[in-house]
């Protein structure tokens, strides 16, 4: 096995063709319903709001669909991703286990979210869509978004939820930056907004509200669509160049892992890792274990119920099946807000419905303390909500240790943590406050 | 030529050396003079302040220098850094030239500070030191040399200025988290801190009154040392392996450099990407230009004396031979903190000084405007100071394009700017000041 301590791949190396797991998985899944009518809706239901070119990989049975040259050519500025042997790591732990993360950090946005923004930005583009919509709460998926909108010369407008674009000004000055238009929400720019304000002048907003007028900017103007940073089958979809990269990474590290890790918000991150092997476990016979890691604060797959319910708070997204805490349920307050969302990817629910995928829930005080043992020891600074699978990765590390056991463990790094710093400060200054979903503190206490 | 975006290199593929470029200097670097008897120094009586390993290559004639087994180990978790080919820069420029650009905001500090910061705390490891004392700015260095300094089980003990302390929270946090004591400057902790603060309880601090405090707990405590982020002829040393690196995969690029550019504060950034080519020139013949790039508030290779000078404000700091803008010279707050040093390194000062290296000075509005520009075409989000670089780079192509000449510009861009938003932020808003310093604005207006 060699001793490397990361693994790079060129260019020329990356995936060509994005994995979908639809006709993987081991059952169909249920349609989408129309939010209000609750009938099965069709591709062209979802016109409005989408390029054909996405609503085609929706719903798509096709097995890997290839990656425009134009997306790709775009990729190569920050992919392929490294994959790194954290061996400071397993020093500090004095584990047996191998530790391998895959960071999607470098991306210009700081996270894995470019590899779906540049996708939707493309066959929007390709389509003449001058001009596209969307919701952000701290600014992750904004920001991503901006870069992606700028790249294909279109106009990107951002719905930031009020208090975030308040309090944390500086995703707001990056998607500024990057030529996007970022207004606080509720506004007065759309009804839905002005019914808010009307009501609560002084409203703080929610990502609920802001995707309800991301929604609404669409719906009403013909050459505006709407766009979203997870959940959907093609976001999951345009993630699977990540688990792909790593795939080919591990194999010339030529290690196998037993258990695949990453964190859980809609589940796009945790599925671009997961499902191309979850694909390699069939077709090789293995017995990979996977590990989706969410916050006992917002407890989807953990504590959630599988059913039908709506996308967003407003019910104005269509309905699927999924684990979900229920479209009005509002997290507390937790650091990690890319994994504030009640519901999951469907295609992930399935899975985990399926027992093919176990889930955890952690508490952010633990989380963070993953976070600065892992960052004292590797360097880089993570994300909280990347810290979710880093903290996993760990207690699987010394239970390998505890049980005398060889293990390769593979988790994804999805983003660093240079705009969260305040919450290191808070954890440092031992001020950070545990929610538990399952203990009642259901609503934001701060 | 190949038509890549991005070059990268296997760990295994890292140079293995230091190059050392003062055997190949013109003319003997001047001695260092005692800051107080202004008497030759040899280095016993740098041995207070730093590890002999770190002396022996101040002053060795050796043009390479190993590194060693560990320094190349930890290296191996951020390097070797891509070298990227601008193409979408150079379609914004619609230019002939082809435009590179070496990465070091990768490092988990986020610039080219941890090559030096591992070898520094590298050497004092060996040689038994179990606590280092620095000042910082901003924090760029501060940072990096916690990082390092947690890697080796070094106590790390940063002075920061004052008034960065309290505007600029995160790179304070950041320091915190990998393990640093932080103190703001001055402090009660030294003597030099306490006659500040008899003189002014309200001093907002300054760069020469914490290299003034650091220096003296090294002074004070036989087991503790300085460690200082650039300048030195160590520093410079370490800082070549992004040059030699970049020699390497320009040349899997089959592009040789027409001008390498680069900005400069104490020197170190420049050093390291332009001595390994200024040794390639010499070796093999070639008309490679250099051009270093320095802020028109700090203009110290374009507008300074070249001649003996302190190091520090406070007179505690040898003397050198560079160039210089007078050791009690405040440049004006511009953003890029990093360039606000009054004097050079003695390297680099020497080959300005004998034309082996062209320098020119810009204004921060033109700075930043070259950022946007590339930020919104390449992702990649510059540090300020990186800006300069960037800037004096898309002068070159818009100069190529007038004169229809094929040209390849090699650039190195220092660090990401993650930690500047707000200067975006002034610059977007058009509330950025132009300081001069032939202009007579030498001091701080703001």
């Amino acid at each position: 096995m060699p001793d490397r301590t990361k693994y790079v791949l060129d260019e020329r190396e990356m995936p060509t063709a994005w994995y979908n797991v639809s006709p993987d998985l081991p059952k169909p899944l249920d349609p989408p319903l129309h939010p209000v009518t609750s009938e099965p809706m069709g591709p062209e239901d979802l016109a409005p709001l989408f390029p054909m070119g996405l609503i085609a990989q929706e719903v798509s049975q096709e097995r890997y669909i290839d990656i425009p040259g134009e997306v790709l050519e775009i990729y190569k500025t920050y992919r392929p991703s490294p994959l790194v042997r954290a061996k400071n790591l397993e020093k500090a732990l004095d584990t047996p286990a191998k530790i391998y993360f895959k960071y999607e950090g470098v991306s210009a946005a700081g996270s894995h979210k470019p590899n779906t923004a540049y996708a939707q930005a493309y066959y929007n583009k390709v389509e003449g869509t001058n001009k596209i919509s969307t919701e952000t709460g701290a600014g992750q998926w904004g920001s991503a978004l901006a870069i992606a909108c700028q790249h294909f010369d279109i106009e990107c407008k951002v719905y930031m939820v009020r208090v975030s674009y308040e309090q944390k000004p500086y995703r707001r000055i990056l998607m500024e930056t990057y030529g996007a238009s970022v207004t606080p929400s509720p506004s007065m720019e759309t009804d839905a907004g002005k019914a808010v304000l009307a009501d609560n002048p002084d409203s703080l907003g929610s990502l609920g509200i802001a995707i309800s007028e991301a929604v609404e900017v669409a719906l009403k103007n013909e050459d505006t669509h709407y766009s979203l940073g997870s959940v959907l089958n093609f976001v999951c979809l345009h993630q699977t160049v990540i688990g792909q990269e790593a795939i080919t990474q591990m194999g010339v590290a030529e290690a196998e892992p037993d258990v695949v890790i990453g964190c859980v918000g809609g589940g796009s991150n945790f599925s671009g890792l997961a499902f191309p092997y979850y694909h390699r476990k069939k077709e090789e016979g293995l017995s990979t274990r996977f590990l989706a890691v969410e916050p006992k604060a917002c407890p989807t797959l953990t504590a959630g119920d599988y059913r039908y319910d709506w996308g967003d708070e407003a019910k104005m997204a269509p309905q699927v099946v999924m684990y979900t805490l229920g479209h009005d349920f509002v997290p507390a307050g937790i650091h990690a807000g890319g994994l504030r969302y009640h519901g999951d990817a469907p295609m992930l629910s399935l899975l985990v419905k399926e027992g093919e995928i176990d889930a955890v829930a952690l508490h952010q005080t633990e989380v963070f303390e993953g976070a600065v043992l892992f960052a004292q020891n590797e360097g880089i600074l993570p994300a909280p909500e990347a810290a979710h699978a880093i903290q996993a990765a760990i207690t699987e590390a010394l239970d390998a240790k505890e049980k005398g056991e060889e293990r390769t463990i593979l988790f994804g790094l999805s983003g660093h943590g240079h705009f969260d710093l305040g919450a290191y400060d808070a954890y440092l200054k031992g001020e950070l406050v545990d929610y538990d979903y399952a203990a009642g503190s259901r609503v934001e206490e701060e």
